[in-house]
């Protein structure tokens, strides 16, 4: 597998898309964009398991067993939830509109909101947005498409990797947005990977729903399990080969390639974190289950404590300590090791639960780097896991003290 | 029962405190607080689920065994957590010293410490301290016991009150610290209960436990359950009534007080919340069950994103019904009906699941006063809940990245 520089969606063979500005956000900045693969395509999709699910969520659960799904239409600044019947009939709309332009049935669609919760979509504006849309859908609107997705996200988040299926090259390419109410469940916040590979549909829902339970689902920026939390995979086929039925090879294959995306993305989501100065990466080693390791690392990540902490550079240990012993694992507390390791260098603060007589400077310069290692080491067993996180900022307030004025 | 204005515990007949300034603290704050009781009394706690607990808790854990309790002793400025068997020596150490000075045995004193964890307690200042304190203690003591257990509090937490139990005035008087790492689970942090009552201990147990669940376990600052969490109570059975022994009228009368104090204390910690500027009370009404009324609300004081847009009077109700999506009860979001209410007036935000067209500023002038809160009707049965929290601020952020320096 290597990854390909440069690259976007619209480099997938078959596949057009495009990045608009249609005035649902009152700046100008682009808001409505759509993903479109020539050739039939099959998807599948994992969705937030928050009780409120926003509207296109309800209506993409219905589309996403359709055989065949070749368009995705996304707006952003305005997530669509919390709009009762009228957001369910928009959200339908929306499909109906994009299909209509592109010669598609509205159930080969899938659609996706994001922005403020509780406001109504401007639906004359998103009519005339899909139609644009539609017609500015290129074979080079891939960073348009990723550009238009976004809110309060600081940067586009894409990916693109190349790995060999069955003797043939095959191509994933990814997009994301999110950057605050991250704390996925099951889902993400919206996450778009294209492939050309060709992939029994039941096999690549499996496969999807693997793969986001180490990505998207150990990573957290406030606690915040969104309403409208989806990520989709639309497989096209281009690629040309022998199509994934089963579990094998070719199965481990796709999936090591797909996994490397969705972890990509998910980082990128935590990098771009509102308010984050730096990135945290918590992996528990030597757990005695898998399950406990996640339990943990996400804990120590989720902590508003230990967030503040690494914000100020102070290598308060102790919290990550008491975050662990809250996560609803079983551990020994006096087996536990602490390093923080980052370009800087890797200190020691804790071994078997005590704390080392360290150096607050260099434990200090380690911290202020933009991305932080906390290596715990359980020496309890032989599972790991790993956790990403961000820092708990002046900003992060600061933005979600006025999200909507 | 009515509350008693000034008084503390030293006010209940046959109890003795002191606090004083040991040097455990370097900015010479009281640092030092005994509570003593010249009769027989039997004593009741509760302590935090987390699976780190400090040297103390397990002290007492023994200790609370005793038939008999006459003595607290407390330290601020240092938690005595994560110290290792040192620690555990030390806490022992410390309820030794205690039980010496005032004629106890060591099983017959509980020990608390609350601060910075993971740093050995300086024993040779925390020994002149506990005589100091054995010595200053006074019936007049009460403020000051107070004031010694504070550690990042702004404010003392007492609050005492006067019952019947039968035909017998009976008085009981709290006194609480706590202010960050705030997620009580079966505990709180340290809060303290003083009455004259007469009562079984097995009773008094049980009437602890019932009384936490609706009022420490329902408040929370952070999300951060620490280690040090503890509640106690001490009946040294001064007023002469009839003891308690089973759950008649008697337990009932007794317990309406305690759970007085105790939701009082909850709500001086909330309010003291570190880097608060109001305090958030969120009412689930007509839920299903009472399980759901309390995941609920605690979940909407919870989040992050909700107690930012309060700090920034931002009326973003979406966050709300997205906090209550991700809690875990189950619940029909087209019901529900949501409301602000403070001494500025009340709105109506969301009608069945719905937003309705508020006036921006009333919104914002009724989230700008110290105490807001969040009424949320479910029309969907009779149950209730309360939770308590607090909006998040750049001072919290402030306070905590820089907490050990």
């Amino acid at each position: 597998m290597k990854v390909l520089e440069g690259k976007t969606i619209t480099d997938i063979a078959g596949v057009k898309a495009s990045g608009i500005s249609s005035g649902i956000k009152k700046n100008g900045n682009k808001d409505l964009c759509i993903v479109y693969s020539e050739n039939k395509a099959v998807a599948a999709a994992v969705f937030t398991t928050n009780k409120v699910k926003a509207a296109p969520l309800i209506v993409d659960m219905a589309h996403i067993r359709s055989e065949n799904t070749q368009a995705i239409v996304v707006n952003s600044g305005n997530a669509n939830a919390c709009t009762g019947d009228e957001g369910l009939e928009n959200a339908k709309q929306m499909t109906a509109l994009t299909a209509a332009h592109l010669g598609l049935k509205p159930q080969e669609v899938l659609v996706s909101s994001t922005g403020v919760i509780g406001v109504a979509l401007p639906m004359q504006i998103v009519e005339k947005g899909i139609k644009a849309a539609c017609e500015a859908l290129s074979e080079t609107g891939g960073l348009d498409a990723a550009t238009a997705i976004m809110t309060t996200d600081t940067r586009m988040k894409t990916i693109t990797v190349e790995t060999t299926v069955a003797g043939k090259p095959v191509m994933l390419s990814g997009m994301a947005k999110g950057s605050g109410m991250i704390h996925p469940n099951m889902a993400t916040m919206l996450s778009y990977v294209i492939t050309d590979v060709s992939i029994d549909k039941a096999v690549l829902q499996k496969v999807l729903e693997e793969s986001v339970q180490d990505s998207y689902n150990m990573i957290s920026v406030d606690g915040d399990t969104s309403t409208n939390d989806t990520v989709m995979v639309l497989a096209n086929g281009a690629a040309g080969n022998a199509t994934i039925t089963g579990f094998g090879d070719d199965y481990l294959q796709f999936k090591e390639a797909l996994d490397y995306v969705n972890m990509e993305l998910a980082k990128m989501i935590i990098k771009d974190g509102e308010g984050a100065t730096k990135l945290l990466e918590c992996t528990v080693s030597n757990a005695a289950a898998k399950q406990d390791a996640k339990l943990l690392s996400k804990s120590v990540i989720c902590s508003s404590l230990v967030k503040a902490a690494f914000f100020g550079n102070d290598a308060n240990w102790g919290r990550i300590l008491c975050a662990m012993g809250y996560s609803g694992a079983a551990f020994a507390a006096d087996k536990v090791d602490i390093f923080f390791e980052s370009e800087a260098g890797c200190i020691q603060l804790v071994q078997n639960g005590q704390p080392l007589n360290f150096c607050e400077e260099t434990a200090t310069n380690i911290m202020a780097q933009k991305l932080v290692k906390i290596k715990i080491d359980m020496k309890d067993g032989s599972a790991e896991a790993t956790a990403w996180g961000c820092d708990l900022s002046y900003e992060y307030v600061k933005i979600n003290g006025s999200y909507r004025s």
